[in-house]
């Protein structure tokens, strides 16, 4: 956190805000602006910034289904899911969704933001240990603050640390946490050991599979599905809508007295509103066509693979990739932002992470490799981030 | 909280979740099993339970507008604001809900939780106190917890004892948060004198207007706008886009400086994906509507009153209401679940309130004075529910 130093009460109403105005100074002088910049419908440049990772975000398939639920359904939800907000078309995706990924049942959120928090807060309690990845995602990190438990941060990808950390604990209950898929480097949780960690320490398993659900597992049925995890007692996972099934929301996937649970306590399910039916439409489009069409989930791997490969060919420091995503170190904050900057100008969208946005502290660019590219725009990106590449 | 006694640690893996079958055990000892209920797109029951206050969830305007923009721009908005999340889609919106209202800028979210969350946590910090009134919102209570502020909750709709606070605080920095109009009651906030406190103790003013925007004020303006407090520079209001607009979605909506800081600082602006373009649109489409028949609101309003007043008539303990929200007082727990169950045979749906969901202990049934009611249904409701209702 970036702290202004202003400590004097604020006489006018005027300058109760003027700290606002120092803290983004500070951040301005630390190179951390953040400006939004709003596209067009038509956006010509190459996209491999988003998370779209099977390219279906704007499917005739997935849009049809949004707008066909939005007609048939309304705009919105019109109320929390225990009152008016729960459609027979959310319980159809829950239903499908929990098919789908081997699993007892499954709950809809409004995002997967929300589905973070209320496993983090309902499967929890004051006599519970969460062991949680150095490098988890945001929403489980303000999961694990919001949390009436106890909070150990264990060391990134570090099984041994986590059984450790569950062996000397006092605490009856516990929880291991981590992101299937790491989202600014792409890397993958050691699930296996990870689960095996929890078993021997007595806990259960929360998994954050944004980054795995359409793209690991056979057809793009997941991290859990993948190692063998999905339907197990101890297991849980959470999901995004929003990513390879390109629509909006959240699930929270598992065991049906952990659905339960859920449903009658987390506040972020109770005392929010449904997720809007044209969101529960594309998500169930996005489900079925993957269903139809399993080898999307192997073509975004392939792409992945292919865009890795080709960036190391051209001397750049490229991750080798375990799901949809690759990142590329750069020198520092600064080269960072220019590439990526240079990469728009040439009509190539990229991510650009720099800290405090990165776990590790290294700067880089983020790809995402989406199902749809053609060989061309594969080589078309990577003469693009090669021709742009700081000097070393 | 309901605690289960167990303490042992679990030694199988089908054990850890043991505990939430004993929670569900206590609960349902209590009364407080939840359920969903999945309800059909043709539903014939009359519905005075969701919180589309002016009706607009399923008019064409808003389904068609939700139906085009996922079209348009897709079944989701593909990242994060800062990434890819922010289409042209998401700006129009943003600019007209900052003119309707009254002030500078806004902030649309993927929730009106989020948008509180974010409001809460990145508007204060550990120089701060947050001085909160006891029957806040779920989603405010949990973004007092979020922020790394101290917290102070004050006495419902007590201007005085909030200045007390802030009068006795020890923290260069405060802000004073209420709800604008209280969800389960439907009772307004003193907001003129709120601002009155907060300015004579040096603090801003954060008000979450999610059941006034549409609703209260000059053509559902909202309840700052109503209270001549819109645009003040110490003044933030936060907003939902799932009740009065049909929708799904949140927003902030105050000084650019705040809208700034938001966009540079709030992790569930940064870290979560962009709402969905359907719902963008969808809200659009009820703004424009709302703008175009402001008389919307005031129907809104009076649908209230009239519900209110024949309900009292038929000898029912009705509140006055002061936006579009009416409760009715119940005997007891059972009796409003009873009460509401027979509603709903009737034909009739309400929402019931019960503890630990009201803040003061009385159990309720909860009516929304939809502006779209017509008198022979505003009647229909108000014999139902006299018909059904619990003897003294
Ligand atoms: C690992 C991870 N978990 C959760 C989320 C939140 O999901 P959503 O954007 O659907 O709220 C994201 C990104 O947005 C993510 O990368
Ligand atoms: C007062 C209040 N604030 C915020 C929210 C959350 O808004 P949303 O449902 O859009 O997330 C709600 C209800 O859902 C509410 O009643």
């Amino acid at each position: 956190m970036i702290e202004p130093t202003t400590t004097a009460r604020p006489q006018a109403p005027a300058a109760v805000f003027d700290w606002l105005d120092e803290a983004a100074e500070l951040r301005a002088r630390a190179g951390l602006t953040r400006t939004l910049r709003s596209r067009p419908a038509d956006d010509p440049v190459l996209d491999l910034a988003s998370n779209d990772y099977l390219g279906l975000t704007r499917h005739p398939a997935v849009t049809e289904a949004a707008a066909a639920a939005a007609r048939r359904w309304g705009g919105g939800a019109t109320g929390s899911r225990l009152v008016t907000g729960t459609t027979a078309l959310h319980t159809e995706l829950e239903v499908e969704l929990a098919d789908f990924y081997g699993v007892e049942a499954a709950l809809v959120f409004s995002s997967g933001y929300a589905a973070n928090l209320a496993a983090l807060t309902a499967l929890t309690d004051p006599d519970t240990l969460i062991v949680s990845d150095a490098y988890n995602h945001a929403s489980l990190i303000d999961g694990c603050r919001l949390a009436r438990a106890q909070v150990h941060r264990a060391p990134h990808a570090d099984p041994a640390a986590v059984a450790r950390a569950l062996a000397e604990r006092a605490e009856p209950r516990a929880l291991v946490v981590s992101d299937s898929v790491f989202s600014v480097d792409g890397n993958a949780a050691p699930l296996a050991e990870l689960s095996a960690a929890a078993r021997s320490g007595g806990a259960a398993l929360l998994v954050d599979d944004a980054h795995g659900l359409g793209v690991l597992g056979p057809g793009g049925r997941g991290a859990l599905v993948g190692a063998g995890l999905a339907g197990e007692p101890d297991t849980v996972a959470t999901a995004t809508l929003s990513k390879s099934l390109g629509a909006q929301g959240g699930a929270v996937l598992g065991p049906r007295r952990v659905i339960r649970h859920l449903v009658e306590s987390a506040r972020t399910f109770i005392f929010d509103t449904g997720l809007a039916p044209a969101s529960v439409g594309a998500a169930l489009g996005a489900l079925r066509l993957l269903r139809a069409e399993p080898e999307r989930a192997a073509r975004a791997r392939e792409v992945a693979a292919l865009l890795a490969e080709r960036l190391t060919g051209a001397g750049l420091h490229a991750s080798t990739p375990d799901a949809a995503v690759v990142s590329v170190r750069a020198p520092g904050p600064e080269q960072a932002l220019a590439w990526a900057a240079d990469c728009r100008t040439a009509g190539l969208a990229v991510g650009c992470f720099r800290p405090p946005s990165v776990p590790d502290g290294y700067s880089r660019l983020r790809l995402t490799a989406r199902a749809d590219l053609t060989d061309a725009q594969i080589s078309l990106a990577v003469a693009t981030l090669a021709r742009t590449a700081p000097r070393p």
